[in-house]
C-alpha cells in the first residue's frame, strides 16, 4: 500500500537552504494513524523558522503544520470529536498540536493549555528525527492522541488550507477580544492572521472593521473580506494612522483594536487607536521582535484600557472556525487567499515568495 | 449658625506655597448642603497636584477630595442611596466625582463613567473659585447630585480616613483584576492604594500576598495588613525582584500583579513577575512620568497575558468598600495607617511629610 | 406653530375600548421637547395592557411605546449622545424608559439601571393625565432627560418601526446569552423579540438558529430572516419538539436556547433542548402567565445550565442595535415585519389584529 | 509488603445492608499505584447510593470516594502536578474522577469536563469487580492517569477529611456564583456543601453569609464557620424565611444565594429571596426529588436573575481549595466538622448516623 520510502523537504538549521530529503515510508504506532498528504501550508511561521527566530526549534524539521491528507492506514480505530468513525481513504486535517498533558498546573490548575510546558506542533517543534512531523512530505505521521478532523462536506482542500493555521488564530484572537455588537475595530496587519481577524470579527458582532497594512494585494483581499475601509502602512505616518482612526470614530478610538503585524512599534501606536475602555488584542508578537516605548499612564491607567495577549490556538477554536467556515464561505472566499500553489520541490521558492508578501498564502500541493 | 467668613488653604499653582485664605460662608443651593469638616486627607495625589503633574487643573483650588463633615445645612431633604433620610448633624463623606452626566456615549453607550468627559473631582478639578469644593477648609459645599454617605455606625472619622481614597481606588483594582479563589498576587508599591489592595486581594480570595515597596514604616504596615512577605525595593535589584517573585511561585511567577507604585519601569519588571495567562492590573500610574521600554512578545503575546488599566473609582466601589471596612476593620486597622494628624494651618508642612514618605498617610483634622 | 388641541387616544383600564381624546397642545418644559409623531408602535405589550396583564399601569394611558417624530420645537437645545445638536425639522426617535435615577443602589451600587425603582416608560407606566407620553398621539411630550436619537441616514421610517422594541430586546437578550462564534441557537417564539433575537444571534457568531413558533406568517418571516429551520409549534408534540433540537445538534442540544414566547410551559421544554454546560435565556415572560414545573437535578443541577433572566433594555442596547441596522438593513429587512399601518382612529382594529397574531407587526402611522 | 487479601465493605445494591467482602491484595498497574487506605468519609452521596438514588451506579460497589491513603506501591514514578516526585511512604488524597478524556466534544470543544461522558467516580460509578476502586477498604488501586495530591504540610488527616468532597464541591459553588466584594449571600442547606459554600463565600469577598438549615448541630457549625446568622428551618414557614432574609437586606434579596439543600422547593423559595440581578447557584440538587414550580416571569425575567447549576468539580477546584484550607485552616476549624469516626466493620453505623443527620460528617478510619 505504501512506497518504500518517500520525499520530504528538510529545514536543517537557521538561514540554511532547505534541503530534500527520503524518509523510510513510516507505519503507524498504535493509536495512530498515517495520511498521505494532499496539500500544506507555508506561513509566516515558516519564515520566521528559517530565519531562526523561534527558540527551542528541534533542527531538522519538516516544515507545515497545517495540512490535509488522506488517510492511508491506522492502527486501531480512528474517530472525530463527536466519536464518529474516520475511515482510511477519508481526507483529513489535524489539530497541529500534540503532546499537551492534560496533567500539569498549566493544563490543570491554571487551564491554560496553551502554555503547557510538554505541547509540540507538527512542522514547529517535532525533529524530523522523531518522524514524519510535518506537512511537507508525501506522508504524514499521526501519533497516538493527536485529533483527527474530517474535512467537512461543502469544504475542499483549497477552501480549508486558504484559511490555514491564520483561521484558528484569527478566530482565538476574535474571541479573546470579546467583541460586542456594534463594535468598531481596527486590525493592525493584512496577513493571514489579519485577513482572518477581520472575518471574524465581523461574524462576532462587529459594526465594522478597519484594516491598516501592506502592501495592495493583501489590502485588497481585506477588502473583499469585507474590511470597510483599509489604510496602506507605508503611504501614512504613525500620526497619521491614528488621526485615521480617529476621525472614523468621533475622535474616541475604536471599541477593539486587534494587533497582528508582528511588529513592536505596532502596540504602541495601536493603543492611541483605541478608545478609553476599550479592548487591545496582541496576536501578532508570535516572535521577539525587540521592545517599544509605551507610556503606562496615557496607554494604559487612564485609558482603563485592557489588553490581551493571545498565544496558539486550542482545539476549540480550531473545530468551530472550520464550522463557521463551512456556513460563511459563500460569503468570504477563503480560497482566494491562496495566491498560488507549489509543488513540494518548489518549497523553497514558496518561501521567498511569502518572504517578500508576493503572495497572501503560499500552498504546497502534492501531486496525485 | 454659621460664621461669617471661613478659612480655607488654596493651592494657587503647580509649585507655589500653599496659601491660607477666607472664603464667604456658603449657603447651600437647591438640593446642595454645606458640610462642617472634620477631617480631610492629604495623598499623593496633593504632592502631584502641587508639583503641576496633572493637566487640567485649574488652579487655584481647594486640595482635600475625601472628606469627613458634618452636615450643616441643606437646601431641601437629603438621603443616601438607600433612600434613607440624612439630617443636619449627621457625620458624613461623599463620593468626591461630581457632575458625571450619565448622558454621554461615555456614560451610557460604553458604560465608562470613570471616562465621562463632564466629570469633576472635588479638591482636584474643582477651582476654589467655584466654591469650597475641597476638604481643606472649614466648610465643604456639597452641590447637588453629590452622593453623600452617613458615616456607617462603628467606624469613626479615623477609622475611615484611615481608608482615604486608597480604600476605593485598592477596592476597583481589586475588582478588577478578576481575583479568583487561591491566587497568589503581587501588589508593587506600599503606599495608601497598594496597602488598600493589599487588604482587598486577601478579602477577595487570595492565598497570599507579597508586597514590594519601601520605606520600611510602609512595608511594615503592610506585614501587620497581611502581606505574607514583603521585600525592601531599595535593596534589591529589578532581577533580584523579579527571581523573590518566582523563587515564592514554582518558577512560574504570580497569577496576579497589581501595579500601585506610580513608576513606568515597574511595569515592565511587574510583567516579569506574572505567570502565563495572569493579569496585571495598572493603577498606580495616575500621572504621567513617561515611557516605558515593553517587549509585546515576551510580555503580553507569548504569555498570553491580561493587562488591565484602572482609572478612578465608580461609587459602587466606595459603597462596599465601606461596608467591607465596617466588617473587616477588627482584622486590618485601617486606622493605623494615619500617621499623623495636622492643623488646617499645618497643611504645608502635611504635604512636605508626605512627599517625603515620613508618613503612610496624613490627615488634617480641624479643631472643635 | 401648533394647533390648539390634537388628537390621541387612550386606553382607559383593563378591558375597556379604546377611547379617542383630545389633548391641548403642549409646549416643551424647560429642557424638554415637542414631536409631531409620525408613526407609532402597537406591540405585544399594548395587547397585555389592554387585558390588564401588567402591574402598576397608571390608566388612562395613551399607549406607544417606540415611536419616530419630527422636532416640533424644543425648550433650549437639544444633542444626541455624541453631543451633536438636534434641530427643530429632525426625525428622531428616543428612548422610551425615563425616570432612570442614576442614584439609586440599583443604579450605582448594583448597577441594573432596568430595576431602578423609579423608572417609568412612555407608553405604558406614564399617565396621559401627565401629558402626551405614549405615540398613539399627534404630539409626543420629550421630557427633559428623555436621550433622542436621530433617525439615522440610510434608515426611514418604516425600517426603524419594522425593528420596534423588539429591536433592542431582542438585541439585549442575545447579549445577555453570550454566543461566542460557532454556537447553534435555538429561538422560542417567532414574535418581533423573537424574530430580533433571530436576526442579532446570527450576527454576535451563532453557526446557525432554529424558530419554533407560530403562525406561519411568522415563520416565514423567520426563515427569510435567517433561521436555518423552522418548527410551526401546533403541529408537533413538546417531546417532538425536543427531538427536533436533538436531532440537529447530535443529540446533545443547543449551545444557547432564547425563550421569546411568553409561555411559561416554554421554560421546561427550553431546558430540555439546551446542551449540558449552555445558556438559556428568558425574555418573553414579560407579563405573569403563571407557574411551570421544572426539575432542579435535571434541568439546573447536572446540566450545568447558566439560566439568564432579561428584563428590559438599556440605552446602549437600543443605540448599538440602530446602528447594527444600519449596516445590515440590506440583508435583515426588517421593514417588511410591519405587515400593515393603520391610522390613529384605527388603532383598537391593529390592537385586535395584533392580538389575534394576524400581523407580524402593526404600525400606527400619522397622515400628513 | 502487603497481605494476601484485603478488607473491604461494598454496597451489593439499592436497598441491601453493606457487605464485608475481602479482596487479593491489588498490584499497581503500569503508571498506576496502590494506597494503603488511613480514612475515608461517608458523605450524603453514600447515602443515595444506598437508596438508589443514583442513575448508571455499577453495584456492587465499594463506597467512600474522597480518601487519603499511604503510598504502598507504585509501577513507575509518580508525581503531582507541579511535578515533583510522589515517593511510598507519602501520605496523599486523589481526584476522585477519572477516565474522563480530554478528547471528547465535551471535554474539548465546549470544555465542560465535568460533562464528559467517560467520566467515572471512585466510589461512586465504579464497580467492585473492577477493582479497588472506593476507600472503604483496606487498600485503594490508583489507576494510571488519576492525579494524586500530596496531603500539603500543616494539614493532617482529619483536617482535610473534615472538608471532605464538600470541600471542592462547596469551593466550586462560590466559585460559579461570580461573588463581588461586598455580596450578601444566603446558603440554604447546612450540610458539608453548604457549610463550605459559607466558609468560601467569605473568602471570596463576602460582606456576610446567611445559613438557612437544620438540624441545631449543623447550625451551630454554621456560625462556628462564620456564619453571621442562621435560620432553623424546622421552625419557619417559606414565607417566614423569605422576610428574614428580605428584612436584612433593604427588603431587596440577597446579592447571591446557595442552594445546597437537595430540596427541589428551595429552588424558588431561594429565588424569592434573591435580589433583582442577582446570581443563584443550584449545586444541592445532585439526585432527581422531583420538580418544583417556579414562576418565570417573577422568578426569572423580570428579575433579570442569573441561575446557575453546578456539577461535580474539576481537579483545579480540589487542588486550590486545599491550598485555601492550609493557609485558613486557623479561621476555619474544619476537623471539627467530622462529628464521629468508624471503624471499617461500622460502615453501616456511620451511614445510618448520616442519614440521619446525627452527625455532620462520618469517617471510616482505618486502624494501623
Amino acid at each position: 500500500m505504501t512506497s518504500d520510502t518517500i520525499a520530504a523537504v528538510v529545514m536543517t538549521g537557521a538561514g540554511r537552504p532547505l534541503e530534500p530529503r527520503r524518509f523510510v515510508a513510516p507505519r503507524p504506532r498504535p493509536g495512530g494513524a498515517v495520511l498521505e498528504t494532499i496539500a500544506s501550508e507555508v506561513c509566516g511561521t515558516d519564515v520566521h523558522l528559517h530565519h531562526g527566530r523561534l527558540a527551542g526549534v528541534p533542527y531538522p524539521i519538516i516544515p507545515g503544520h497545517v495540512s490535509v491528507g488522506r488517510v492511508l492506514e491506522s492502527n486501531g480505530p480512528l474517530s472525530d470529536v463527536d466519536g464518529r468513525e474516520i475511515r482510511p481513504g477519508r481526507l483529513v486535517t489535524f489539530y497541529d498540536v500534540y503532546g499537551t498533558c492534560d496533567g500539569c498546573w498549566h493544563c490543570l490548575v491554571a487551564k491554560t493549555p496553551t502554555r503547557c510546558l510538554n505541547r509540540r506542533v507538527y512542522g514547529i517543534t517535532a525533529s524530523a528525527d522523531d518522524g514524519l512531523l510535518g506537512g511537507w512530505a508525501e506522508r504524514i505521521e499521526i501519533l497516538p492522541g493527536v485529533r483527527l478532523i474530517p474535512l467537512p462536506d461543502g469544504l475542499d482542500v483549497l477552501d480549508f488550507m486558504g484559511g490555514g493555521c491564520g483561521l484558528p488564530t484569527g478566530f482565538h484572537a476574535v474571541e479573546r477580544a470579546g467583541i460586542t455588537l456594534g463594535d468598531t475595530v481596527v486590525v493592525q496587519g493584512s496577513g493571514p492572521v489579519g485577513l482572518n481577524a477581520t472575518i471574524f470579527a465581523q461574524l462576532a458582532g462587529a459594526l465594522r472593521v478597519l484594516v491598516i497594512g501592506a502592501p495592495k494585494l493583501r489590502l485588497e483581499a481585506a477588502r473583499r473580506l469585507g474590511a470597510e475601509e483599509v489604510l496602506d502602512i507605508t503611504e501614512e505616518t504613525s500620526e497619521e494612522r491614528v488621526r485615521w482612526v480617529r476621525d472614523r470614530t468621533s475622535g474616541r478610538g475604536a471599541d477593539v483594536v486587534i494587533e497582528a503585524s508582528g511588529n513592536p512599534a505596532a502596540v504602541s501606536e495601536g493603543l492611541e487607536m483605541l478608545r478609553d475602555g476599550g479592548r487591545y488584542v496582541v496576536v501578532g508578537q508570535y516572535t521577539d521582535a525587540g521592545d517599544t516605548a509605551l507610556n503606562p499612564h496615557r496607554h494604559i491607567n487612564r485609558k482603563h484600557a485592557t489588553i490581551l495577549g493571545c498565544w496558539g490556538y486550542e482545539f476549540t477554536h480550531l473545530h468551530r472556525a472550520l464550522a463557521m467556515m463551512v456556513r460563511y464561505n459563500g460569503r468570504f472566499r477563503w480560497r482566494e487567499l491562496v495566491t498560488r500553489e507549489y509543488g513540494l520541490a518548489d518549497a523553497g521558492r514558496a518561501l521567498e515568495d511569502m518572504e517578500r508578501l508576493r503572495v497572501v498564502k503560499a500552498l504546497i500541493r502534492l501531486e496525485r
